[in-house]
């Protein structure tokens, strides 16, 4: 890092628009959905869903956007690069990451599929049942990375759903290999245990070569590793990168850095509203010291607190209410 | 408060919509604006600089409104009554308000001036330069008070910015006797040390008879009593109210309540950013507390959280971001 810097983190990942509305349990049955399911949806039932849905929110979403957002409710200095249509949700998706102070300016797709999206019903007993259409998300590849974006940032952060597509991995191997040239860190978060599952072999060749700082959960890193146990996750991959994140949920998170083993705690969360984004969070406050240069326990704990707030309500987003503050002050 | 209460709080004030974009030292010129200063402006000249705003944010304002929000923001159950016209900028008021949880129903004027705004331009070095036109929200006379709403809150919230015309000082007159007949309680703020000058014996005959909770800064409560000391303030207006909340910015506040002497210090703001909204959400948590049936050490503690909430970052708004929390966790 040495180098002057534009950004501190730029993520990659499969740019969506959360749309949420409130329903009643009718409308999970009148739409054939399954309460508290997740479900990638394609595109004629994607029309259909939507426009059912009654009075919408709509804001940007996805995983590493998420940690882009919480790195600049930190003050971190952030970038994103992601595909969007050039519809009134891809202007939904943009704005949105403008007022939030996350620079965001990949060209937008004139033809093929809809700006993807997120939606999320909610019902009466606070359930989210979610259906996910990918759409021009998933059509990123190597010719949409803006390479000096990538070399004027401290950290590439990049999402394990990328390796879903070929022309996305593609991608991310243009995205590291940038990244690395200019003295730069790449981060990798594993997403999800089915996509683990599905580029097992992938994820162990690129821990070995190409990511200096590797984000999991438990189920993911022992998943990854074949193994049962947490421990027996830690010993395989101590040495592999130069530093491992490992969130253990309720249980706090464990950093590996060579011989080093950090163990953090969690921060308290007096009511655990909703866990959506936990592991974006803790990214983003983990990245942000990092890039800050403090030292691995503050980013752990750093990690601990955006992963508390964003558990104390409903979303995937950093904003905090005043109930929460003060039972964050008086815990 | 024996009966049951449909809402803790229903505020009562100018509904205006804020209307905040970024422009260089050459806006203010070529639109002879004085950096720093709030203006009242009419039509023809609302029209002009509103059009020759960039890229504008535009959320629901209002003193009163900003206290309203910020209960919600605590979980309490908060009303608003105000008035706004059918246009697009009424609809934001409504939909923003709803999105906050903080119940509006008002009817909007269809005929007569615009809805209310107050236009804020920020230039690079942040100062704030507001422009506010009251379009619709001066409007609001006796018939426009939901008079069930009133009676179904603990409190009913006035600002003092009413008593600027007849039809809403009868709106204010109307709330208080209604609210009274209720068992209910009535709360004022002062506003503004101009406003207190303006309206200077209508408030003191007020605050002996009809106001159970009132908020004043330093400013209004000496002018209010014409005295140059807080102390002769203080003892001015002891034994008037049932409990009076003494705002005395970066050094706390004083509550009042019989012979009591309620010394409350302010919570530590590591950052003073902007203290626009700060006397707003002062109230918000006092009067949150204070509908749950805290002591009052308690409400003025909340009130002093959430003020420094809103002092942390730029706007009148309680949500938080993780750099915010960061702060006042280590603090």
């Amino acid at each position: 890092m040495s180098e002057t810097s534009t950004y501190d983190v730029v993520g990659i990942g499969n740019a969506l628009v959360d749309v949420l509305s409130h329903e009643d349990d009718a409308f999970l049955e009148g739409h054939d959905l399954t309460k508290g399911s997740m479900t990638l949806i394609e595109d004629d039932r994607v029309r259909e869903l939507y426009e059912a849905m009654g009075q919408r929110t709509e804001m940007s979403g996805g995983s590493a956007a998420n940690t882009l957002v919480g790195l600049a409710s930190f003050g971190g200095r952030a970038a994103y690069i992601g595909r969007v249509h050039d519809d009134d949700l891809g202007t939904v998706f943009a704005h949105d990451l403008a007022g939030l102070e996350v620079h965001f300016d990949s060209p937008r797709a004139t033809d093929g599929p809809a700006t993807g999206r997120c939606l999320i019903v909610v019902t009466p007993d606070a359930q989210r049942t979610m259906n996910t259409y990918l759409g021009a998300s998933s059509l990123l590849g190597p010719e949409h990375v803006d390479l000096d974006v990538v070399r004027a940032s401290k950290v590439t952060f990049l999402e394990g759903y990328l390796f879903d597509r070929d022309a996305a991995k593609e991608a991310y191997r243009v995205a590291t290999e940038a990244a690395h040239a200019a003295g730069r860190d790449v981060a990798l978060s594993l997403s999800d245990g089915f996509c683990v599952d599905r580029h097992r072999d992938d994820f162990l060749a690129l821990i070995d070569g190409g990511v200096d700082i590797l984000f999991a959960n438990t189920d993911e890193i022992t998943r990854l590793y074949e193994v049962d146990d947490f421990d027996d996750a830690v010993a395989k991959v101590r040495g592999r990168c130069k530093v491992a994140c490992l969130t253990k949920g309720r249980h706090g998170s464990v950093v590996i850095a060579g011989d080093e083993t950090h163990v953090i705690a969690p921060h308290e969360v007096p009511k655990r509203v909703d866990t959506t984004g936990a592991g974006d969070l803790y990214a983003a406050g983990f990245l942000y010291g990092y890039t800050q240069g403090m030292s691995l326990d503050r980013c752990g704990s750093l990690g601990s607190m955006a992963a508390a707030a964003v558990i104390g309500h409903t979303g995937a987003r950093p904003g905090l209410s005043l109930a929460q503050l003060v039972d964050l002050l008086d815990s």
